[in-house]
């Protein structure tokens, strides 16, 4: 008989106390009522994580990473140990395996490990026997035989990547948000759940500020086809599937989703000279700095023989950022660095952007309509990405939101 | 160059916050410097092994061990990568590992596991390179790859085995008390801390009541010739050392201490029948319900063909102990079970009692001057004990300390 998989994965706030874990479990146990093996990557519960982060700086103000990491990792075992006393007082079998007991490995430096390769035999025997497999997320068994944490995102990774390994039928993200919507519910009230989108979009998305889930695990299951279903882990009903979707449907330009993200700033070095090498003068500053940046933009020189050079980066990265710049400012003969803190990121997200400039147009025009200025472009075949500063914010999202069409209907 | 070796523990108590973490590792660090290579046992900090407890208490009534072990391992991996952090802020590189990677087998059920064996090859390399190395207590590696616990005291055990397998020189446990004293110093203001205590005496202290150590823990310090060290954790100065006494200062009979232990109850089946086989029957009848007990006094008939049986019973077995009493009680013609619970048991620890009667003869007419009943006894060479009424405790205590001439000298 073929196996049906499923794998599950619970958030720290969908196992925040002992009655949440109880009802995380309720949804493993009925799914293996319906015949799927189900093996459940859990997170730490709560704000566990940070808890434990906070004793480690009261330690020292730099924590050893290898420590950190040993200390971290218990999180998840608390999740898991708890999560199969809940299943089994529900009276399904169950085992809880640590990272490495799972048979994850991971590479590369602590705290910021990659996943390498995940023997599952241990969980294929465990869920052959009947039992819900429980597994910490968020680590895995480095070459030196520590247990290494995988960074931001990491339990989801882990899941995406079990479910990959397994060829899990679905990989369900239980979260505290009900799926991916048109727009931001908080800032556009008549924004819509999205049905299905495809990994390309949802990659669009999670670039363009949506907290959903990180690029790195969408990456993954789109590499792997896994089916993900993003739902609410306190509500009952469908989220969001993010799948691969068929051609066809993705052959006409639309859009799926106004994102926003007002977590960067904008910093630009203006009245560079404008000669080759000098906007790798710049960014290799950055990027030794350690800076990530988006939306690179050159104007075209308006003064004959000088340019300037916008781009994005994270708000906590802007002081490091604005150094590194000044240096090579200076080195550079440029006039300055300026940094523009009040700017948020607007992107309308789908497919087909190439095919038809509509998209850009309806965009341009819908925001020269509510008199807002556009600071940045830029867009992509999946993306059409503005900058306006943040007083515009909320009236720009909900004017695009409106002039694409995305609203609830009916 | 011969290796110096020290095996350090900390309880609960000495790492229940930061500050206190850090100023056990001075410990550690202050003897690394002195030239020994130092491995620590470190418990988990405060009260956390018991909110794990309850947490799991939260998810089922009678949480599955299997995974109550998981979620209790994590405690002490909590203790061990804080303890590390705390070194390495002082300058020393520092390395923890949890009872799987520090080489600890163990056998038996889960919570309730005893040490196999360990493999010590990761600890010498660790000492070796110059670090100090933080060992999660109460936990080892169980055969089938979980993390399996030790039980009651299994933190002082890891510490104890650990220091036999490194062949240590000493093997110092920090704690509450300042080491091990003539009597209680709560109830007797005059007691006195002693410098030294044999392992045998020791081991009649714990089971006559002080809670300074297990008797599993004594056990393989004197099997393996481990001297041990019990001193305060937040006090400067020497504790009491527990160690093999030459045999010409046991020669002469000596009291070194007077404990107590107001934690059990006394049992009596009245009216038994006086034929071969009843007391068999009664003592199954409790060893098959795991009730421990100890001072099994069977009294000579006073009524012709009459006996009766009391023994004493740990206060929170005393009430399964009743039930499984009335039964063989019933079964046998016996006329009753009384359970007496207002009693406490105290007892002279010292060497040689059963040379001289002298011992047992000042502890009775000590009790007798103060006007107390003694409702049992029972010695052996390294003890003298008797059963009191609770209300009499104290002041015995007191009457007994200063008849064997324990206080403070001077």
């Amino acid at each position: 008989m073929k196996r049906r998989i499923a794998v599950l994965k619970f958030g720290g706030t969908s196992v925040a106390d002992p009655e949440k874990i109880s009802r995380a479990a309720e949804r493993a146990v009925a799914m293996r009522k319906q015949g799927f093996q189900v093996a459940v990557v859990v997170s730490a519960p709560g704000e566990m994580t940070d808890e434990l982060i906070g004793l480690a700086r009261r330690m020292a103000p730099e924590p050893d990473p290898r420590e950190l990491d040993h200390l971290m990792s218990t999180g998840e075992i608390v999740g898991i140990s708890l999560f199969c006393m809940a299943c089994r007082a529900q009276g399904s079998p169950a085992v809880s395996l640590s990272g490495p007991q799972a048979g994850f490995r991971c590479e590369g430096p602590p705290t910021v490990s990659t996943i390498k390769s995940i023997r599952p035999k241990r969980i294929h025997a465990e869920l052959d026997a009947g039992r819900i497999v429980a597994v910490a997320g968020f680590q895995a068994l480095a070459p030196n035989g520590d247990t290494a944490t995988l960074g931001r995102g990491g339990s989801d990774l882990s899941a995406v990547a079990l479910a990959a390994v397994l060829k899990a039928e679905r990989c369900e993200i239980f979260t505290d948000v009900k799926g991916v919507y048109t727009a931001d519910p908080r800032v556009v009230p008549d924004a819509r759940k999205l049905e299905r989108v495809s990994y390309e979009e949802m990659l669009e998305l999670s670039g363009a500020g949506a907290q959903v889930m990180l690029a790195r695990s969408i990456e993954v299951a789109q590499r792997y086809g896994v089916r993900l279903h993003v739902r609410s882990a306190f509500q009952p009903g469908v989220g969001t599937w993010i799948e691969e979707v068929p051609e066809d449907t993705m052959e006409k330009a639309h859009v799926s989703s106004i994102a926003h993200d007002n977590g960067e700033v904008r910093l630009t070095v203006a009245g560079l000279p404008d000669r080759p090498g000098v906007a790798a003068t710049v960014i290799a500053a950055l990027a030794e700095g350690g800076v990530p940046i988006d939306m690179i933009v050159q104007s075209s020189a308006t003064v004959k023989g000088v340019n300037d050079i916008s781009f994005m980066c994270p708000r906590d990265s802007a002081r490091k950022a604005k150094a590194s710049l000044a240096a090579a400012a200076k080195k550079l003969g440029a006039r300055g660095v300026d940094l523009q803190e009040g700017v948020v990121k607007i992107t309308a997200v789908g497919t087909g952007f190439r095919r038809s400039p509509k998209v850009a147009a309806l965009m341009f025009s819908t925001l020269a309509k509510a008199k807002i200025n556009i600071e940045m472009i830029t867009t992509s075949d999946l993306k059409v990405c503005c900058v306006v500063s943040t007083e515009h914010a909320d009236v720009a999202l909900r004017a695009l939101h409106k002039a694409f069409g995305l609203g609830r209907r009916g």
